[in-house]
């Protein structure tokens, strides 16, 4: 009944994050507020994963508890981000899509499938480490039960960042519920940045971080495509954090502590609507390690740095029977490329600006980044950009 | 009270099937007791994968209910497989691993790790497809309770195969006390083949299948090395099975009606002692296929054929410090290349001869492989061997 | 000018390989003909790669000198094949592929760009293992002489197996003229097989060996299409040898004595008509290991076991700039998937059958499988199949 | 007979380029001596992959003729660099390597071997996309002469750039002679940069460029290891080069005009001297890609990135018999990670500055990068280094 009740606090708790009214996200400060612009394409409207038409994502944060850790107790700091490829009502209809791991101390599911047959079924979620697992399965069953079929059996895309440090992660408390709650809360437009979802207890370059999105549009013989970027942004070391191309994390590391070693991880998801085929998404897929890059990642051996790519253009991309495909091609694809790229990029660096400073267990706190200190830090480099 | 009541049910029930007498052995029916050999290595004492020191395996198998399905109720046809690579003092240790997906159409988590640093954490779950998810997340919470300490996060590697035709695989039936069933119980010796743990509810070739095992002796520059395989078999068409080459699917599928496609899958889990490095273990991860081939997989569409291979050799394999390994020539391993397919071969082979014909869901009927018929046959085509 | 010689007696010699009436072709004894068939799908009309249209197929075969190896003299044994998946008019326009290595001791170049890109440019070309190079860099200066224009650079696949226990391998005697040869001989209808063109100097399981063909034709949805194979095979050991299941290297081994290791190779080349996207061909080329295992092979250390399938059928396969392809859903491949490994299969067994006992450097002799002796045998264990 | 005037000719323009003598490097400006530094981690002696130690280099440059282009006759601009892992006289000992494609649009031989066997045999030889098997065949061919035995036979790494804007690729003017220049004129100690060897015709982000290297020198456990890389850079449009994270590309490209697509490639060859396993210098080579997108790549569809990296540190890589390796810790690995991004970075940055302009066939031209505009656009961002 305790449990129960925890539930339904966390699910009233949750309200306000996935609150889409533009007063709710105004409250989120993201790069760009700060005339901090990375890359050269145009974003989306909502510079989000959401600007690729279709996509939704929903968020169902877990907080409570504070103090001295009490295994199976918490405090408690995770939670759980769903990403919808395509509304519920369309989500039997699988996606193109390709997976990269840059460095494999994670866990991503179903990527076996996706690699042998170049496509993505149903919604695909993220939480932490140890209930990637529940979360998996919770999935199957809320597919089972919401869309009434999922053919014979189901290989959900399931993914983990760690957030021991801030959570009981040991204690597992991420339940089916919260999966239902993420998929059913999830939506189009604004998202929620930074202490959200999955993304709750994550500490990125030293700096408390969490999710993060961005977009960006493009101009493909004639026609307009969207790249949107998601990220579980969880890596890299203080010292060598870079915004734009400056270095930030030697700036402010000369002032305070962070931790040593790289352990965390970092999930990308790109969709794009761009007709494209699972060669091709693959391609978009290892593209995301180039952005991650320039934020001064080098792939630590602690994380677990696993991409998956996307399109929601080809509606016969289960090929299920004899089926007519739609792709660009190869040659035309730069520009996707590059649009990954900064997307990514910049999905990293709002993920870190959106994020608040988060006490979790035994009293540990990460203190997110100091935003005056970076828009300091970016002037003296000669890298704001006039709004 | 009631699921606690169903789990100790269970427990009990799974005492004879993991009895290590030689009494409850004998009542099991292997190929060899059949006159049916495959490949010319030598196998092990126990013809297992428990050959290999110190390696244990533990089943709990969960068979509950009969007739009309009632999502979440029953008829329960399935179970959990527990490996262990080292007895679970050791568990700490990893072991250098390797993995090969012929067909990815299954979920075997970890092997992003697993590719990444060529080593396997903990030990290898195997269960049904909708519950892949709980057995992961339960494998961690068994080894933070049971061993005390797993570093920070822990990826283990953890499989499936399809129940669904016999087992209400939608009520997602398997819980945590079953996975530390069968981790506690993981034991050396002979094992159970057939309707056991994660084996249960398996069909192989349209007859009723489930786990299996067999082993190989070889002798590479006057050391001796094993190979031991274990696999939980559910692909294939009747059609194409043969047993030592003999087309025994095209004989026997005369006089019966069989299932039409290749909808299951096959895991194989194949063990050695032989200090080999994680390049090598994949090289050995991926004869697997070929073992499979000689029973007439086409490794169909539906399947997943996903394939793991560990050494217990090497005690420095977790690589946490600055370590010294020791692993035979690339020039050298071709006896283990050949024990690997042998093995392989005949593992899939015990696993159909030692399954008794199952009513599952709904009634539904899959019917054992006529023992009698298959000595017959391989009468006719000249291949028996001599006791 | 003695070289210049050379290249015209073999060209001169190549002309009744090449010879594409049926007379030429009936003098080759082939599986079928010995009451040998492997499988159940029936074959296309010449039983070989060429049965999928638009497939063409030449050989250069280079045999000169006798006795002591003098290096850069001889003796010879060795030529080149080629397989133009596309007519020459048409060879600008390329094919989806996929690849596979079942075992990379090998090389087959291009692979880079064809695991990218997905698509196969040009002819693919195999010939020794140290003449690889010479061979590719001809095929692109044959490309752009003949065609008029690949684009700015050229990537062609090229493939080799390793024949200098019979041949004069460190002499480097595959010149661009054979080449050139091989590619303007090619053409449609029934193929030599043997010691022909790349498959001069083979051994495979211990018998003389060298170039085979086969072909599958398969009804889905109404639609028929044909999987064609060709294969280069040099590999294995004689006592693992098995035609149709039959243990006929066991037999054989008994009376006669045979090199020890598996230290050749094999490649495989499937060619279908099939519209399958890149993910699907590779999916394709790794069935074919299943093949070859049928017929023995565990991938021997020393073997590079490389495979590469293709589809004539989307001419928008370049995808050079948006196109619509067409493709078979993934799960109507199976008839493919089970006539590739019976292809290939069947392909390895017509490459032992029609070899000839060869006598190399040295005086080294690598015979002929005796034909009437595979007969006894498969007649003895019941397989042989009524005409 | 023009042939070898010309051969001789090149080797003796050769000459200069080769000289390790302090005076002739000094001639060479390097990104050091414009006070740009990228990364934290100190640089070994040379700043170059020779820092590892037993690590040689030699470059053939091949520049012949002016003007219109007829091929076959020139201009020539081309050449051939290899790396020999070892000395020569122990280059019969394998080493330990690892190899990744970022974009698999180019040549690298024997991979399939490496990615099987985890180990690299002979010089690695870069040169341009239509000579790659020319050079392959030849680095054959002189093992066979020099080393008086490789074994049965040697499947070589041999890579590839496409320098055709400048060049007659067409012509095929690489020699097996050119091939043994660079191999018998490999040394250790100060190397030369910019247009020699297989660099000599490159354009990279728009200016002239070819090859460059760096090293870096990290403490891990109280031992001293280097990471050196070698690049020949060809990738890249201008708008995006960044040079330490400066957007220098597009503050050049205000006043210039630049080849608008990445059509080139970048292959990228690691050496250290740390005891690493193949699955870790398969590691190693993944972050390459990291170091490169810090310059401004999005791993354009036209672009051939290919990375290898290769261990010095055991002498029984090749793994002939049993054998006793020595493998730092995963754990350990974060500070080699970080040294391989940085001397990527900085490698190329060297090829840029280091590169002259160069006129090619029918009078086009690549201007080199004016240096002391970089300085300024670094300067005004606040990126010189204080000498």
């Amino acid at each position: 009944m305790k449990q129960l009740l925890a539930v339904s606090a966390v699910l009233f708790t949750l309200a306000p994050l996935l609150d889409p009214s533009p007063a709710a996200q105004t409250a989120r400060v993201r790069a760009r507020d700060l005339q901090i612009v990375v890359g050269t394409l145009p974003a989306g409207p909502q510079n989000a994963i959401t600007d690729v038409a279709g996509v939704l994502v929903g968020h169902a944060t877990i907080v409570r508890g504070e103090g001295t850790l009490k295994v199976g107790e918490g405090p408690v700091r995770t939670g759980v981000t769903a990403i919808l490829p395509r509304p519920i009502a369309d989500l039997a209809t699988p996606v193109f899509a390709g997976v990269f791991s840059q460095n494999g101390n994670g866990e991503l599911t179903g990527c076996h499938w996706v690699e042998e047959a170049g496509r993505c079924e149903g919604p695909i979620c993220i939480t932490n480490t140890h209930s990637c697992g529940t979360v998996r399965d919770a999935t199957i069953k809320w597919l089972v039960e919401r869309t009434g079929g999922i053919g014979q059996w189901a290989l959900p895309v399931t993914g983990e960042t760690f957030d021991g440090y801030l959570n009981d992660i040991n204690g597992f408390h991420v339940q089916p519920s919260h999966v239902s709650a993420a998929l059913e809360g999830a939506q189009e437009g604004a998202l929620a940045e930074g202490n959200v979802g999955g993304g709750t207890g994550m500490t990125c370059h030293g700096f408390k971080c969490g999710t993060g999105t961005s977009s960006r549009v493009v101009s493909i013989d004639r026609e307009t495509f969207t790249i949107g970027v998601l990220v579980q942004a969880n890596y890299g070391v203080r010292e060598e954090l870079r915004i734009a191309g400056v270095p930030v994390g030697r700036e402010l590391s000369k002032s305070s502590v962070a931790p040593r070693k790289d352990q965390g991880s970092i999930l990308i998801v790109v969709a794009t609507d761009a007709p494209l085929l699972p060669t091709q998404l693959k391609r978009i897929a290892r593209r995301a390690a180039l952005g991650l890059a320039r934020n001064g990642s080098y792939a630590g051996n602690g994380s677990g740095d696993l991409f998956l790519a996307f399109s929601t253009a080809n509606e016969a991309a289960g090929l299920v029977g004899p089926a007519t495909v739609r792709a660009l091609g190869n040659d035309q694809l730069d520009p996707l490329f590059l649009a990954t790229v900064q997307a990514v990029e910049e999905s990293i660096v709002n993920a870190l600006i959106a994020a608040d400073t988060m006490v979790g267990v035994n009293g540990a706190k990460v203190e997110a980044i100091d935003r005056a200190a970076v828009r300091e830090i970016l002037a003296k480099y000669g890298r704001l950009v006039r709004p």
